[in-house]
């Protein structure tokens, strides 16, 4: 099993990932808002690069059915139902709709992936779910980290190197790590024990706190609050 | 003081660089080669991107006043008179020589920044001296890694990671770490006792002791062997 981390958010080549298990992680906040979404009943999950798009796509559901979602510059779009904080999407909020979300690096994220083999969503929020799927699985595996407007992503990337060391702990397997993927690794090792301390070091992290979203960070480092995993098929993400 | 590490290599917006001091790193093997050429005496060095680029360049210096060296897939070149291990370049071959470098991902690097404010040749081989030359002129800086092949290189990271640690160790300065120099600076930390390690399980380390260069790694790996500082300027090194 190989397993490669794409450090920078960057259109793979289509035949790097047609043939492998792609983990699309953005914690701060898409993939947490996605995975919270649907472990509190949300239907299906729609993400759309634009917020033209997501209006034009909302129009052709049935009143009530949907919910409009995502950020620009961290905040709840106008005329949208509901931001990219995760602590918004709960209960009948949520519950039986099917969301429409956009965000800056996130939802851009699937689409740059969408040949691969498998598209999983990863987060702290289900990363022992998305481990043992990916193990299950069985097949090489690329994880795709949104980044932060282009950059680089300290907080994504400890969350890829925590799934590679979930991954690497099941034994059994002989496994290949690229030099990304190592590193993911050894910065996972770094903030293992204080997993939230990547977020305030990070640059989105502390964009976020001067923004008022504070509370996210914390809320996006627990781990292991559902066992759910939404895959993202045919331009939907449904848990299966 | 705001220190920028990019992961990948990619010519970054001019605008990016064109106030910073930059420093390039391709410890396997270029910028190690061009310090330890400039180390032993040679005169200048003339990075090009191609065999052909480099066979016409040579042809306009009186003949024995020049050396042709580089390397594709790790080897010597067919007609050249040095490869692409640091331990070739010693003494009479080089010292007063002008050198002509062609090399996979090195080379192309120096093309990619040439904008840059100032462009530094930066490895283990050098690194105490660079980080006095980042201190004393006091910019922001821009590391620039070559990578492998186009993919992450965690050796050259490391080197990276360890010019951002003189330079924090130096202190009285205000720094600023980006997401990417704050990693580059961990990976270093968790090298730093026995930097050649990293190199072992890097692909490009692997790959180079696979073709039998494998005792380029340890000589890669020395630290401060000099205190030179090549620059980059109008298309040539030269020690400034």
């Amino acid at each position: 099993m190989h397993i490669h981390i794409q450090l920078l958010p960057f259109s793979p080549a289509p035949n790097l990932v047609s043939d492998r298990v792609v983990v699309v992680i953005d914690i701060l906040r898409a993939t947490s808002v996605m995975v919270q979404a649907m472990s509190q009943g949300a239907r299906e999950i729609i993400p759309v690069k634009t917020v033209e798009e997501a209006f034009q796509i909302v129009k052709s559901f049935p009143p009530g059915t949907t919910v409009l979602g995502g950020e620009r510059e961290s905040r709840k779009i106008e005329g949208f139902d509901l931001g990219n904080s995760p602590r918004e999407y709960q209960g009948e909020k949520v519950r039986g709709k099917r969301l429409i979300l956009t965000t800056t690096n996130g939802t851009k994220a699937f689409h740059a992936v969408s040949s691969g083999k498998k598209v999983l969503v990863g987060s702290f929020l289900n990363i022992a779910a998305v481990a043992e799927r990916c193990f299950e699985l069985n097949q090489d595996l690329f994880i795709y980290l949104s980044g932060d407007e282009g950059n680089f992503s300290l907080e994504a990337t400890v969350c890829g190197g925590m799934l590679i060391d979930q991954i690497i702990k099941k034994g059994r397997r002989s496994l290949t790590l690229t030099d990304a993927s190592r590193s993911a690794h050894i910065l996972f090792q770094k903030f293992g024990a204080n997993i939230v301390e990547s977020f305030y070091l990070s640059q989105h992290g502390r964009d976020l706190v001067d923004r008022g979203f504070g509370e996210d960070l914390p809320y996006c480092a627990q781990v292991d609050t559902t066992n759910i995993v939404p895959v993202f098929e045919e331009g939907v993400i449904r848990i299966s």
